[in-house]
């Protein structure tokens, strides 16, 4: 049992991944935990192509500008969703697996594909469909940050109370 | 303590509201999980605009074109972002604040603000700035279905293994 704030306040984006494979069972909460997730008119827009495969990871880190660390993630989960926006629904499911994956003390980074054509070739996906965000997936290797020297901001800066 | 994945998997979107008031306390934690979600390039470029008071939030309910319960959530959250897009980083946000509440106990669910201009209006934001979602909260009412009709798919329809 994990604590749901604790989880939330302490969840921190990672690219540095030790090579300790997910278990199948963890693997199946991340991915309900995205089914889960509220959409729009209860549209269910995102689906879900899972990467355990070197070969598949390596072609897909082509197709984004920051995603050269893919291959080194033991698991990779791209959102895909039929056509442009969604990307609201989208945040929600990929914060939903993040969450659980985090729970079970397992790191995660949301990646963008630059490259959309690139990324649906990679994965397959149908004509119109396209990769919204990739996310990797792996237990923390080292503590690395990705903050580029940016401190988050105090709570007063982040929230107005009954106007701007 | 609320299990993580257990808060994850049984959050359902729901717009039917006690009267029950939020503690400072919980409101104080909601933000705080808003605050704290990760970020593209660590930019934060989400704001917080916090409700209360019955006649702004009956200002807000006239932006959206199903925002009329608004006035009827004893919590209101709106997130804004300067311009157009980010909407993933808005629904990161947006899932952590919704499960850090229904750790609690306390339901929500996100609305559009269709009216842009009316709702930037009613929340005296800056020229250039959206509320990219509202989000009420408030302790479950009766229990209300928002699935119109639909059916949850199917893990198995969600989910590809190495290619669409």
């Amino acid at each position: 049992m994990t604590d749901v704030y604790k989880t939330i306040v302490t969840k921190r984006d990672s690219r540095a991944y030790s090579q300790k494979p997910l278990s199948q069972e963890t693997v199946r909460r991340i991915l309900q935990a995205g089914r889960m997730a509220g959409s729009s008119k209860n549209s269910q827009p995102c689906r879900f192509v899972v990467l355990q495969d070197r070969e598949r990871k390596e072609e897909l880190a082509k197709c984004g500008q920051f995603a050269a660390h893919i291959p080194s993630a033991p698991l990779i989960v791209a959102i895909t969703v039929p056509g442009a926006g969604q990307a609201f629904d989208v945040g929600r499911a990929a914060q939903n697996m993040m969450l659980a994956a985090w729970g079970e003390g397992v790191t995660s980074c949301p990646v963008a594909m630059h490259d959309e054509e690139c990324a649906r070739q990679a994965l397959g996906l149908p004509e119109g469909h396209r990769a919204a965000i990739v996310i990797g997936f792996g237990y923390a290797e080292t503590p690395e940050s990705l903050s580029r020297g940016i401190t988050r901001l105090p709570l007063d800066e982040f929230v107005h109370h009954e106007h701007w």
